[in-house]
């Protein structure tokens, strides 16, 4: 086939060398084209995208081929190779340079290879972390808390100021959900201090009430997604591959308001469906026959489609979680992290209380869950507790993360190019009508998403115009650039996008 | 207080420093005293602990008190100074260094800053794995298989030769049950090729039969362990304080054979007790309300308290598993990677037909399950499935681990040091009737406990005579050094047990 050369590479394949040789952009100062807004973050990307072959190329293929004997492949999107992927760019071994929009299921924070993260990764205290790995609850390291003050917990949502660590999303969410139940059951006995009965203990070895918390639950939204163990999938409601087969709770879901667009033109026919949801809340709090002890919701439904729901909707669940004492979990394994113009996405609604826990995980690196009011702690040890409750590396990588974060102004950034793409957007569904459909994440940073009638061609053929987007939903073109994602980088997507509809 | 100092330290503390400095000893022509029996494996351990202070010490309890405002420290054991950890040994802000045969938990396979791990650590491989994470189910590196095969796979069991790779022992033990319950179901439709129906696709959105399999469960022993997610705390009957307050699944539990000490005196009757848990599984099998489509079973049982049973159980287990198509998963999560004189501790049983599904973790410093039933993926893509699935620096660290276990033999050493440190707790057991009893784990490797009378008591003064150790289930002193434990350390071992019963 004919390869498609879309401008010349640098070639300057970020391979791992000696820091030195990544200096980062010291002077802001560059002269910025008409094109280019910012100076660039890195010097070492490449100017464009690259594609020369089908995408899997030939040695992509042969690769899979073998990778499959031995690993599901099936799911498979891309064969990458990492050392030669660089900042918004990821690398095939067929010679492919994508310009990544996806980002490993958002979950890239500051770029492939990033220099800062490449010095964290040499450091002595990562290496310690990686090959003297703690059981952090029993053997925590001396500098533990100093890791988590000047990392992790330097970036806790206002309001909560201790932390839970875990390994991923499904994990930080379930162990919140478990501190639910342990704090309401403990408020139901009369307080920490009271202790278990004897029948509690006896009946919660045989799985049955009143030891083991058959008469309480999660409330969780339709279309959401929380994960894909046994706790968090029966919180998922996203689609049915992800729930087939797999034994789930009796715990209730509520109707996500899904919200019409453009906004301005369904502002009553919203702010209806927003309501008409929180009343259905309500009721399930108050009727539903297993009552939940908390509820979770994520700021925009992400894996089920890129839902959104006004700050209103979100200050009137926490409102109602609180007038029935019903605790309130803010899923933001995909939203946080800076990816919606503010670290946490919660931000944007002006809570007047805060949630009582915010879950975390993907750009993190790492994941557990925040939280504020002591009496989430247990009331006993080893009631939440595992071997290693987390990764001394991962939050190591995360606080190099937080500080690149820091030194570039990247959610700042985010929340300006954010904007600039979602003004190229709207012009390009003007321009394309039906091809760009309910396009949402206005004033949301990058996190913008629109729907296109052939979606799943649509996303293949973005590999073809030199760009790598993920879907979210039934037809959903979700993006999820990184946080050094420029104004550059957004001309580039938009004039791919183009192509790609103009291809149809 | 009056510091003890059991022999000086070398004070070769083993901060990390260029690997040069911890050249691993290449000839075992050392000079062995008729103590060591063995040349050390490396150079840079202390000769012996050191107690300085209490434990916690001055320096400890300021920074417990610090990690207590943002993480809960209430099961926190000991305060660690890694970059002073050697080998077999832990160091803490104070001073101290106790011989460590708990080694978190059962996680650390090789001693701490073992000179292999830092030169893994340190290459260009691992720092691209840490810093460029990749959802392997997505977009796996160009080199996943042969990471996989020259790693993970290396050391499959036999007869296993795929693998879904986790984070945790938790998620390695769900996910195995989610493969289970796709099985069986696909087994029920039909065969991979039956769609799903309407109803089913719709129920399950519910958490609802017949698209949830609310008619099937995970059958497992009383006083197994296998993780504290909420499907696998459902199949956990170790504590109630794992369990109580947490919702969990009407899953049926067998019982495991309790067997008596020492072996050779209740033949008959543990020969009894098997046949009758063997019973119980196979009237559970046919009987129970909520048919189980796998048996999940410890080689040892752990977190429980050390339970062994024989060879001919687990045959006779993957006997009438066979018989009624139910799968046996095989929890080796604190079992596997060497300690118990085998690379898996399955390789005891000569099992006719492999098990369905072996788990790991601990020890291999990453996790997920083995199966080689092609009929074990399921049958469409995105099944089992998850953003991280693993991750690929902690896969480059186990096989840096493997690598080392060969190098120096270390699972032949442990059957050796195993069998040497038995015979002396044998020994200390006849000379201190009601101080060791129940010794366990003959022919296991290091793999051994016994019970003392005040095990807590035992174990806290344990610190003060310079080692670390752990319990498990109500009463067992559990032994679980690494597999770099040598006679010389089996001697120091013991002669502090001595101590610390004398001491009562």
């Amino acid at each position: 086939m004919a390869s498609r050369v879309f401008r010349s590479s640098l070639g300057l394949a970020s391979r791992l060398r000696p820091a030195a040789s990544f200096v980062p952009c010291q002077t802001r100062a560059f002269a910025a084209s008409s094109r280019n807004m910012s100076a660039p973050f890195y010097s070492f990307e490449p100017e464009g995208p690259t594609v020369k072959t089908d995408i899997p190329g030939p040695r992509a293929k042969a690769a899979i081929a073998e990778l499959d004997q031995v690993f599901d492949t099936r799911s498979l999107n891309m064969l990458v190779d990492y050392q030669k992927s660089s900042g918004n760019y990821i690398a095939d071994p067929d010679g492919n340079v994508l310009l990544d929009v996806y980002a490993q299921i958002a979950s890239i924070p500051i770029g492939y290879n990033n220099p800062t993260l490449l010095k964290a990764a040499r450091s002595d205290d990562m290496i310690n972390g990686l090959i003297n790995r703690p059981a952090l609850g029993n053997f925590p390291p001396e500098d533990w808390a100093s890791v988590l003050k000047t990392g992790i917990l330097k970036v806790a949502p206002k309001g909560l100021d201790q932390v839970f660590t875990a390994m991923a999303g499904s994990d930080a969410n379930e162990t919140a959900y478990k501190a639910a139940f342990m704090w309401r059951r403990q408020q139901d006995r009369g307080g920490h201090h009271v202790e278990f009965t004897e029948e509690e203990l006896a009946s919660s070895m045989r799985n049955e009430a009143p030891g083991a918390s058959q008469s309480l639950s999660i409330l969780s939204f339709k279309t959401g997604f929380h994960g894909r163990l046994f706790g968090s999938l029966s919180t998922t409601r996203s689609k049915p591959i992800h729930k087939l087969d797999i034994p789930a709770f009796d715990w209730p879901q509520a109707t996500f308001p899904l919200l019409k667009y453009p906004l301005e033109e369904h502002a009553a026919e919203n702010a209806a469906a927003e309501q008409a949801a929180l009343q259905e809340v309500e009721h399930l709090l108050t009727t539903y026959r297993v009552p939940p002890c908390a509820v979770i919701v994520e700021p925009i439904q992400s894996e089920g489609g890129d839902n959104h729901a006004s700050a209103a909707f979100f200050r009137g669940l926490r409102e109602v979680t609180r007038k029935h004492n019903v605790l309130l979990i803010v899923d933001e394994v995909q939203t946080g992290v800076g990816a919606t113009g503010r670290f946490w996405a919660h931000e944007h609604w002006d809570l007047p209380h805060p949630p009582d826990m915010v879950t975390f995980s993907k750009k993190a690196q790492t994941a557990g869950y925040y939280f504020g009011n002591p009496e989430l702690r247990p009331n006993k040890p080893y009631r939440q507790f595992n071997t290693w409750m987390g990764d001394p590396a991962r939050a190591l990588l995360f606080r190099a993360i937080i500080q690149e974060i820091e030194r570039l102004d990247l959610v700042a950034n985010t929340a300006r190019v954010g904007d600039y793409l979602y003004g190229k957007l709207e012009a390009l569904a003007k321009q394309y009508p039906g091809q760009f459909d309910n396009l949402r994440g206005k004033g949301m940073g990058t996190f913008i998403a629109f729907d296109n009638p052939r979606r799943d061609e649509f996303l293949l053929r973005a590999k073809k115009f030199g760009v790598n987007i993920g879907g979210s939903g039934q037809s959903a073109v979700r993006l999820r650039p990184m946080l050094i994602f420029q104004e550059k980088h957004a001309d580039l997507l938009v004039e791919a996008l183009e192509k790609i509809v103009k291809s149809f």
